[in-house]
């Protein structure tokens, strides 16, 4: 063989951020690009993204949200008019100057998020309660210029849905952005078979413009926690600065409730690392873009081996399937990139199956096990296991997390779970100042106040001051 | 009523171009965004669009090329490294100057197109016979600095498809590039309902940086041609100026042999003209969003009414239907709306029609007639329609072409010819100074040197030379 074996990869106990970095490239799902902080995602990335794309679109438009385009730029001006909206995204954007050959009038900001050039429009379309609720949703890319990057974590260019939804009451718009927390949950767990925590942020963490941001946060294995997804109730904060009004049934002219939600590309490197081990990539049966892989195990193809090919291949029923049948590579080769690629299921098919008529299956999530099985039982055989592999995942990385999730109520505790790489509960007195201490000496930040929290009585586990409720606090990504 | 109906549309023959925005505006298609030259495409453009990519998307990937995705920046010196490239490119780019709050190095452009930013990552992605063909798309915003623009037909940024493969042989090259033309031809006839002129750009006319052009042109209902995909067979000049060479079989290293191809939210533009009428959009059952909407026309909703209605929503099977409910205007105001937005079928359900157990059929493109089913024959009815609608629309599109396409051999017959809004076919001796004499005088452009042209003695329509072809002339988008 000329074609040398893939690289190793950086095992996860050695370094944690080579071992992503090396399973992203390898498994070739994105490449750097030539511009600053910017990515390639490459043909088998953007088939998983594909697959998400396609489960939460078809979530979206079922909840009643089309989908709609807004331009890429938006005027310098409209970024100023909602306070904490520009103080946030002002030094992080990329500004174009000149068009044409010209120096324009105005800047343009290429869209960081699309609230301002969005609600601009909605302030026109909007008059009456009769054109409530609005709700669109957008599949876009978008700019932030981020001082560190990371490749699908934190990429200055990056590919996102974002939702946007008018509404004639408050009540409405927190249920909307109740609704689109849960459709995030749903995605999670039944989908990428990762286990999310659902919670508030704080003041400090919540969107800029929000009134409440919403957040799904998981625990990646190296016990970070990954801001997966968020949902914002926006009260009337941009209906006030874009003048977005209507005339209720009561005659009265009013201002609009707003709420906007949103899930990124971030979201593949979430997979990544929810599920990733030493040998790369594992990928959920439901989002995966191959579910099976065939390598057939013999040294040269005649009649009888390419007919027996063809049946398996039949037999396989209706599985995303892939066939390798590349000569200039041995099955080892193959084993070993295709286990990089994380792809659920290996068919094996060599001189003694075809004897048998059956088909050997390697599960990429149990390497060491071999299953053998015959023609006629595959199909369900498949089908079953797929279920099995997608339902094994997610109760993993639900253990995981909570084997490393902890009470804790002392900040000495805190300061070793953190160290430790635990989720941590604890009693927060609600002060900014605390929360910047405790992210100054631990790294570890207020990733949210979880839904299900109880209110019980207890102590800052910095200040000592009473405090309600134990928000989670992890370093994240 | 208090809602008005809608504003008269402007007839086409009154001012086309205002008939048009009219149009684009009243269907909800599309809005002016305040951003010069971009639009808003509206939820009912985009669920269009997105019937288009469905279906493109599918022949792409059938053909074996696979989706990723690209930086949305351009660094300014990739784009000096193709000589005709960058002196057509350059004049009508969009460039970031500032990001994160600094001055950049190196200003980036806004992709206009990508071939530079793609072949910098293919030169490192190929280095073997191996590797090739490489073959990707890529569904992406782009931006050009237009001076004119309009609706969906020239707009500063605008959605698109750009497919671009590199392949060992130019054999093979052209190849790809007939078969991408291939594609949207079908995609044309087949889905659209339009009948496309295939051929070849003249030198003056084709991509900056391509070999060979190849292009679809389709004509509007005011004669103009609209230029609705294009296919180019760029030979090596992209490959030498970006050094994408391979190893081949015989161990010598080569240089690629390239092709890009796209199509944009143009084609959007070009369905509205090539099929729209007076009462607004006329769509093709295949692309349609909404192929059938029942207005239901009694006074109250009873019991009664709402059961028959959901009677009828059984019997229509699986087209896509939508049911128009809104109490708050008239039943001819539903009708005058929805035939603004060109559904194809009506589907009335009154007093009469309940007692009878059927329903009353209209359709867009032939509005005076009504047709009464069963509700047992709704189903089959609805399906044959649909097809007939279909094959009705595409054939009375290529009659319209024909009979306004004209064999010319005077310039005096040439320059009435296009003052009558034609399509003209001519002899031209090949020389840029008559093409440009030609525009000129007349504002028509070579469109393209149709495929199936026969090569035959005639005189240059302009000069009088020797010419050996007659080349499709017209006004166009």
């Amino acid at each position: 063989m000329k074609i040398k074996q893939p690289e190793q990869i950086t095992p996860q106990s050695k370094n944690f951020s080579r071992w992503y970095t090396d399973v992203v490239l390898k498994a070739q799902l994105a490449d750097y690009a030539p511009v600053r902080g910017c990515m390639v995602i490459r043909p088998y990335g953007y088939a998983l993204w594909e697959r998400y794309q396609k489960i939460l679109d078809g979530m979206i438009k079922k909840a009643g949200v089309p989908n709609a385009y807004f331009p890429l730029f938006i005027p310098w001006s409209f970024l100023q008019k909602e306070k904490e909206h520009v103080e946030n995204f002002s030094p992080q954007t990329a500004v174009v100057t000149h068009g044409g050959g010209k120096k324009l009038k105005e800047p343009l900001i290429v869209r960081p998020t699309s609230e301002t050039i969005m609600y601009y429009m909605y302030s026109r379309w909007i008059s009456s309660w009769r054109d409530l609720p609005l709700k669109i949703n957008q599949w876009a890319n978008v700019v932030r210029w981020e001082m560190r990057t990371s490749l699908f974590l934190r990429t200055t260019e990056f590919l996102w849905q974002e939702g946007h939804t008018a509404h004639a009451t408050l009540e409405e718009a927190e249920k909307e952005a109740r609704r689109a927390l849960r459709m995030y949950q749903k995605f999670y767990e039944k989908y990428l078979a990762l286990y999310p925590i659902l919670g508030v942020k704080s003041n400090q963490e919540k969107f800029a413009g929000a009134e409440k941001t919403y957040t799904v946060e998981i625990m990646m294995k190296d016990g970070k926690s990954l801001q997966a997804a968020t949902s914002h109730n926006l009260g009337q904060n941009f209906a006030k600065s874009f003048n977005i009004t209507f005339q209720d049934k009561d005659k009265k002219t009013k201002y609009v409730w707003q709420t906007s939600w949103g899930l990124s590309t971030r979201a593949i490197g979430g997979l990544i690392m929810g599920h990733g081990d030493d040998h790369g990539l594992v990928l959920p049966p439901r989002v995966a873009p191959i579910q099976a892989v065939i390598i057939p195990i013999w040294g040269k193809e005649d009649k009888k081996t390419k007919a027996y090919l063809e049946q398996v291949k039949k037999a396989a029923g209706n599985v995303r399937l892939e066939v390798d049948l590349r000569q200039e590579v041995s099955p080892g080769w193959k084993f070993n990139e295709w286990e990089v690629k994380g792809v659920p299921i290996r068919i094996e098919i060599g001189p003694r199956e075809q004897q048998e008529k059956t088909v050997t299956l390697v599960r990429r999530d149990q390497l060491g096990e071999k299953i053998t099985v015959s023609l006629e039982k595959l199909k369900d055989k498949l089908s079953s296991l797929l279920e099995e592999i997608q339902e094994s995942l997610y109760q993993k990385h639900k253990d995981f997390t909570e084997k490393n999730s902890l009470f804790v109520d002392s900040w000495q505790e805190f300061k070793k779970a953190i160290a430790n790489k635990k989720f941590v509960y604890a009693y927060w007195c609600g002060s900014p100042q605390c929360e910047e201490k405790i992210k100054e000496e631990t790294k570890a930040t207020t990733r949210c106040l979880p839904l299900n929290a109880t209110t019980k009585k207890g102590k800052c586990v910095f200040c000592g001051k009473p405090a309600s409720q134990r928000w989670l606090f992890a370093r994240s990504y």
